[in-house]
């Protein structure tokens, strides 16, 4: 992208325990901001990358806990617009709020919701797809971008398109978003052609998304409104934390994707661009990861990612993952990988809840 | 046993790299130095404990190595006779040199050989079986103790006994000494029921081992006689390293014990007591020497060694082993325990010798 879209602003919640990636990622540490892909960049950083061209950098807002708040600004530069909620709500009300805002200054505002933890290369085919959701936007639907699979995933909800919508050139109407799938529906999935992975973006007029939260979320739209009200001003934070607790958390795709996909409000975007979530030690190995320059192994195909001195060695174990930092290792396997979201209350219940 | 049998010297070679122990096990930190079990005693120490009460404290030779002499001395009482090679020589010149020793004061003692690193529980039973191969060993005989098999290993050599020995209670006669089998050989040995483990455990005159070497190996012999003559003397020191350095590297299975079975010159004392040489990881998880207070795992076979204060965790992979010091991680399993002896040598190519 030359210039950026005029309209647009970026959202990006920025939450999530990512206990999948532990001990990478811990409470205090969470996956969007570390450099999971030894790229340099932390994931935020990346998605900030990823979001300027698109936005230019007045126009990027960060909605994440209190208690991340510092390390995010820390990482990014001074023109993001940081939203620090008071108590994790899902991402309806943070992405609510972000558009609260952002429609009270500028009420014909295009807003799209970006996760901070994706990992996508094809910069320029991303721009595209948002380029293309923006104009669907501005037709007053809500617009999703929703990824060609690339495998029979059960990790991901997927969205079922229709019908072609012209003059947009790849849009689909939506049949429905659906839940992930068991192994042998998400092969049904992938063969079928129609099937596109959820990758929980979302692009529409912040009026049209607020007008969607009034139909069906009154009392959210209504705290979101009060809170957007006092925004800048004095009273800001007293309004925000006394309305804010009582908030329905709730994510955005069973607040508002789902329900109006039953009444043709939502089009997706077909993406083709590589993406990723990097929602585990499989993904990670996936992407290649390798975070070690002293891995010893008697096989190819072991997965270490080591931030300490000690060398690590590997003797056998086909597609073993070892996570080595200063306080705690762990070995799983690419095939256990979805196990070790068990282990941070493991690792709690024995008295380390400094760990997790 | 209540009193020392007053014949027998305890020959212990204390060397061996233990290369399927890495990184527990370190050419400056070998195996038998270390407290692999728990128990608060190293093997070298608990090979000491088990021998004391059959020989007394005075007559127990640790043969060893230059480098590790100090810390033998440091770890056993100062009664304990350390003789230390120049250089590793295998089992032979090392038993030999000891029995030279021995025989030149006491020419009717008995000796036995008994390794610096297997574990034995049933310290009673092993003290009856060495008293039983003591008094074969008075016959004129090298007698054996092979350990009765309680599986088909593929690790061990055998010997295949045949009749018994009157008086002797538990005696045989022994037919031949055989390598380590292939798995479908071991499975017949253990069925057959007159196959033995081969735990390199021999009790013989001094001088019947020393005829026995004179007729299979008449220089090293020579070599060894010479040494002998001169310890304690002030030319100790000088003949030891002209002579040393040219005796043949050469284990005492099949420098004396192979050869003399095929004349009738061995017998084999049945041991029914416990015994494990922890030649590996999967040995040593089998003895459950489990050694972590911090490991967090979501299946109960997980086999983890922990010298650190890293919290180690395991999600999934069944049998896996995991084993993490300050310098060096291992992850294997019990069923790729073998392949850790290639390690060493791949650690030693990365460039960190000082590892190895």
């Amino acid at each position: 992208m030359s210039s950026p879209i005029a309209d647009l602003h970026a959202i990006v919640p920025a939450g999530g325990a990512g206990t999948r990636l532990w001990p990478l990622s811990r409470t205090s540490k969470p996956k969007f901001l570390l450099d999971l892909t030894g790229s340099g960049r932390t994931l935020i950083q990346q998605t900030w990358d990823r979001l300027e061209p698109l936005t230019g950098p007045e126009r990027i807002h960060i909605v994440t806990g209190v208690r991340h708040a510092d390390q995010v600004a820390a990482q990014l530069p001074g023109s993001a617009d940081l939203i620090a909620e008071p108590a994790p709500r899902d991402s309806m009300p943070a992405i609510g709020l972000a558009a609260a805002i952002i429609a009270r200054d500028e009420p014909e505002a295009i807003v799209g919701s970006f996760a901070a933890d994706h990992v996508i290369n094809d910069v320029a085919t991303f721009g595209r797809a948002v380029a293309e959701a923006a104009d669907v936007a501005r037709d007053g639907l809500v617009a999703t971008i929703g990824l060609k699979p690339t495998f029979a995933s059960t990790g991901f909800g997927y969205i079922n398109f229709a019908d072609s919508l012209p003059p947009h050139p790849t849009a689909r109407t939506v049949r429905e978003f659906v839940e992930k799938p068991q192994a042998e529906v998400a092969e049904r999935y992938l063969a079928d052609g129609t099937y596109l992975w959820n990758a929980g973006m979302f692009i529409t007029k912040a009026e049209v998304l607020l007008g969607h939260l009034e139909q069906l979320h009154p009392v959210l739209h209504d705290g979101l409104r009060e809170i957007a009200a006092a925004w800048g001003k004095p009273e800001q934070q007293s309004v925000l934390e006394r309305v804010w607790p009582d908030l329905t958390a709730i994510p955005i795709d069973t607040a508002v994707a789902e329900p109006i996909s039953l009444t043709g409000g939502i089009a997706v975007v077909p993406g083709t661009f590589d993406w990723t979530d990097l929602g585990d030690f499989d993904a990670l190995a996936e992407e290649g990861a390798l975070h070690s320059a002293a891995a010893i192994t008697t096989e190819d195909d072991a997965f270490v990612y080591n931030t300490t001195d000690q060398v690590v060695t590997v003797a056998g174990v086909p597609g073993v993952v070892v996570v080595v930092t200063d306080d705690a290792i762990l070995v799983t396997s690419r095939d256990d990988a979805q196990l070790v979201k068990k282990l941070p209350a493991l690792v709690k219940e024995s008295g380390r809840e400094d760990l997790v």
